[in-house]
């Protein structure tokens, strides 16, 4: 690549015409030569990881320096054993059947014709990400799986560990004989990048933005393509006046604490007011647990104010509220949730379907904690993320819902009357 | 309504709230409220047929006024039989599955969880369209087919038209008790209302944009609400070495003449040098037709300038070109193609296959016309149009199409370890 070290719309425009020369081999690449590809990829990277941790070390060190939150640097370090998970994940998404050229349907109309419904791979995809460094692993390998080029575009804080991840992924492909821009990352800190690839509507196909309520608001400004907007996870538990207390007090606290800097981490409690001792017993465990509870009609380490309902904390704190009714639940749910997901712990299967019912959410849990919104967890085997819109692409987003679609229609001299 | 006669804005602002509320109640609508608000609305427009003529006469002495070409007046023009066509489409729609609540997808996972994937509306969708009446049913009823709210922006040329239609939709949601609300209307000519209509991310979900030139350049400046795009329809036929004669000289007729004026009608006649006699017949029917052919390599009308490649004539009109093999007619396609339809005719099933695989369109043929575009021919009932983009809907679009999905997934207490 030449030196565009101040020019950023020059290195954009370099990298989306060397994706979309890319994109168009890696639609006719055969499933063995992806898989080949990510199978390598999964061993350079375990035979790459002490290189990988220090390049790590040198986000982590700049991460403290800069004053990085300790969830926050929880989501940024790499040991040996969250290598083992991403070389895991890439072997996982290889395992996957290849979703490209699946006929999804198939029918015979009156006229003669014969239908079919094909996937296809959409083309280039653009992913804008924060902090984790395993997701330039999870992106570039779904969209490898699913036949798209990808432009990979990191959070600052974690530049030289997807810089590392980057290089192994480029060695697998570069092992199959697949194009080495089938999977690119964008090589500056510099911001102006993140605008440039909004607007780059000729060379990507569609933007996967991972992140919070900065990267909506520049991705409602200035995204001229198509998006499947990652935002934030606003995920709300609520505890139904049926709700079996120990069925409660357990997924309430694996909602928060399991790993709070998740999306699916649960950001706020609401609990009915005929369960409101139960809900105190639930805030007494977080709060025993060292979750900071900030709430309404309950004891916890502060009342709630204004500013905590629909805060995604990613962090050791949460929100906590009585209502007066399940349906007082949801449409706090509807005021502030993100549509991201929301769990309801009850005993009554009536309660749970209306729930279900009335919510919109991308995923509805009854009785389960919210931490399973995640690709892995339902069978995916990785996930580009958990999508907050409803067009194309919505929760957990594997390598099926990055594929398009074609019709084949089959005549024999066939004309319309 | 109020009287907003000067302020599109506000007028905009007040439908989009209109049809959010509306939406709300259309989500747990059921399928039989749905089912009777169509039939009521057919059984209004084929007894209120005179007053819909009537309106449709105004337009039409309009147009001809405006000395709209005879392909524009054919595609606006509205008689008892195309009436019928409406009233049967409404029909058909009614008696479709209704999609909402459909259980896409079912499995267990080794947590213990159970994962539902469920349709569910979009929420509010916009369709802006041109000429052609009949779109403001088949889009209406499709809308409320798969539980969506709908804003509709026709045409100014068939402004009378689609309010007489719009009409009838009213009076079936009325009588159903469903709100009226459901399918509105843009009571203005004024265009700022297109304008406005694409901004309007609060409360429109996704844009349907059907039409030419003018609406892509639009669309692409100022969309900040998704797009289902249904843009031009460049189809290409493309005459391989391996043709049958007779089927070819048929199917080509068929695709260019039985109604020009449709997105699915060809626009470009490709030839192999092998079959160029071929070619020359097939020209020389279209010529007979009453068909102007503008040649490179064949005998037409005039010869083919570079104007006429990537055309959308929607008239007796087309371009035609020898060329030298399968590969370069499939790159004169994805050079000058809209991504709608192309036809292959060949007895040649691998170079059928060839064109299948080496062609990205939402729609290939094999010996049959491009006229078949349509989603009443795709066994859809009706369409809302043939979507050209690749996100969420592609080719004809049904209302299947336009629903989402969320996730429901059932516990038993389960916490992530």
């Amino acid at each position: 690549m030449k030196d565009h070290a101040q020019n950023i719309p020059a290195l954009m425009a370099e990298i989306g015409a060397r994706a979309r020369a890319a994109a168009a081999e890696l639609a006719t690449a055969s499933p063995e030569r992806k898989h080949a590809a990510l199978i390598a990829a999964a061993e350079a990277l375990w035979s790459r990881r002490a290189e990988v941790q220090g390049a790590n070390a040198e986000d982590m060190a700049r991460g403290e320096q800069k004053g990085l939150s300790a969830a926050m640097l929880d989501r940024l370090r790499l040991d040996e054993g969250r290598i083992g998970s991403i070389v895991a994940a890439l072997r996982a998404v290889a395992g996957q059947r290849d979703p490209v050229g699946d006929v999804i349907a198939e029918w015979d109309v009156a006229s003669g014709l014969h239908i079919r419904r094909m996937r296809t791979p959409i083309g280039v995809v653009g992913v804008i990400y924060e902090s984790r460094p395993n997701v330039t692993a999870d992106a570039g390998a779904l969209c490898l799986k699913s036949g798209n080029a990808v432009i990979l575009r990191g959070g600052s804080e974690s530049f030289h560990s997807s810089a590392a991840l980057h290089a192994c992924l480029v060695e697998g492909l570069r092992a199959a004989g697949l194009p080495e821009a089938a999977i690119q990352r964008v090589p500056t800190r510099d911001r102006a990048a993140v605008a440039e690839m909004l607007r780059m509507s000729e060379c990507i196909d569609v933007i996967v933005p991972r992140g919070g309520k900065g990267l909506v608001g520049l991705v409602q400004r200035e995204a001229r393509v198509p998006v499947f907007a990652h935002l934030e996870g606003i995920c709300h538990v609520y505890v139904d006046a049926a709700a079996d207390p120990d069925t409660a007090r357990a997924v309430a606290l694996n909602a928060k604490t399991r790993r709070p800097g998740i999306c699916g981490a649960a950001e706020c409690l609401l609990v009915h007011r005929d369960a409101a001792a139960l809900g105190q017993a639930i805030v007494d465990d977080l709060m025993a647990a060292g979750v900071e509870v900030y709430a309404e009609g309950l004891q916890g380490t502060r009342p709630a104010t204004e500013e905590d309902w629909g805060k995604e904390f990613l962090d050791m704190r949460i929100a906590a509220k009585v209502v007066d009714s399940i349906d007082d639940g949801m449409a706090h749910i509807r005021h502030y949730g993100s549509g991201h997901t929301e769990a309801i712990l009850t005993e009554d299967d009536a309660a749970a379907a209306r729930f279900f019912a009335g919510l919109d959410s991308a995923i509805l849990m009854h009785n389960a904690s919210t931490q399973f919104a995640d690709g892995g967890e339902f069978g995916m085997g990785a996930e580009i993320g958990i999508a907050t819109g409803k067009l194309h692409a919505r929760g957990p987003v594997g390598a099926e819902q990055l594929t398009s679609f074609k019709y084949l229609v089959t005549g024999q001299g066939t004309t319309r009357p």
